[in-house]
């Protein structure tokens, strides 16, 4: 399936997005690198978040909406992290996300980076929905719990 | 030339750019913000390095190359940055470049932040071309020169 | 009671901060740094930051405190920087700080960066105080202003 | 030389330090913040690096002439964080890092991060030394070895 792409860019790969996944490629520059000439190990989790943002976006979610209408936004409960390479200064990554476990208040992730086909970085990843107010876990909005239900339940 | 956009990623607005201007769209993510709810002063230079890395590569000036093949680097030397109206989550940006003065060993940019026809924060940045081996100030690579003189020559 | 100090820690050195001015040490970790091996050119915005907040808190003021009880916070509105030299990583710098100008709603500082006696980066800032409601100028809560005419009158 | 101490700067707490375990404080500034007013999830990987160099550094371990003279750096291959609390602006948090585990080219280390008595983030990371020119896994340097086997065998 051909497509023109301007590498130059940050693109939804729609090749590789599907209903149960979702795929963003990310450019790696400057601010994402450290003196040992790779990606700084904190910032693929910055990679990583803007994949999760990117998909409820492609989902109608918006978070800003979400935190300000509802009170509620998403934290990280818990994460493990395999660095297999490291990414380099103008690399362009692609951010792979699928859910793997949908819960009342909580969503599993498994994200994985690659350059091409090479897998850099994979993770699973919880985020827990919380009361914006108190910080405590809240059930997810309606309207993303059933946009996510959708995209999982097959 | 006609694009389908998808406004969720980083794209280049071929509207916008053009020979002696270019533009990138640059989405706002949790990352970039800090508790103020807005977006962290600092991070609007890691977007304006973002605009010029991406006007090189468009020119065809890969910076990882440039630093590996030819040892020679960019850095900033100067900014003078005004900032009229905080980004925030979730926003869409632009950020506008231009060269205002090409040098041998140097160049002056105006750069411009704007949230639609909104403008965020402006900035003028001179960037210097050095010598990775001794940080030292360094001619332009010939290529990289030639291919500005072409875009600011009229 | 006594406590043992290791230099290798960001200590506000009080040989050098006076009534006038007020100066901290800040260590250069990998995360400041970037593939150019030097510091990346938005992080001295991150240390003058730094700097700014330890003065005000050695006054007594707190910004998490002021932004939730006086609904103030501030905003850089303005900033000039000159990069005379890089930092790398694992250097002992030292931000020092001057108020040249207390204003009804905003404050200017000169800032600069150094390593021993070697200035790195120059900077004149202002930053103006801001309702976190509306987002909109607004005088300094009196005690702020009030502790800052005391330090920057004679 | 007598020095005076603020405790807002960050102090390695030598009550905390033993020869198993190393301290560090460290405080939460608006760059480490996002806008939902907590630390963004990654940062809180800057605290651990930061805890992990300044133990390093403690022991005589310097990283930048480790690179530049014995072409040896470290890279995190795995990570296991699990977030209880958010830390918060101007909060001052402690990091509490322990090696579990001493192998021929990697470190094991847990890591907590504490505000006051309170657990906010807790982890189990494992670095490893690599070459600096090929990135691949190389033995600790004979004296990194040797420090760190003084202080875990016991």
């Amino acid at each position: 399936m051909s497509r023109q792409i301007d590498a130059s860019n940050e693109l939804m790969n729609p090749a590789i997005s599907t209903s149960h996944s979702h795929a963003i490629d990310i450019r790696v520059y400057y601010e994402d690198t450290d003196a040992g000439g790779v990606v700084f190990y904190a910032n693929y989790l910055k990679f990583m978040e803007r994949g999760r943002t990117e998909w409820l976006r492609a989902l109608g979610v918006d978070q800003f909406d979400m935190a300000r209408d509802l009170k509620r936004c998403f934290m990280v409960t818990e994460l493990d992290v395999k660095y297999q390479k490291p990414a380099r200064l103008d690399d362009l990554l692609c951010v792979d996300s699928r859910i793997t476990r949908l819960g009342r208040a909580s969503i599993n992730f498994d994200q994985k980076i690659f350059r091409q086909t090479e897998l850099l970085v994979q993770s699973a990843i919880q985020i827990c929905c919380v009361d914006t107010v108190n910080m405590r876990p809240a059930a997810l909005p309606s309207l993303v719990s059933k946009k996510l239900q959708a995209i999982t339940q097959d």
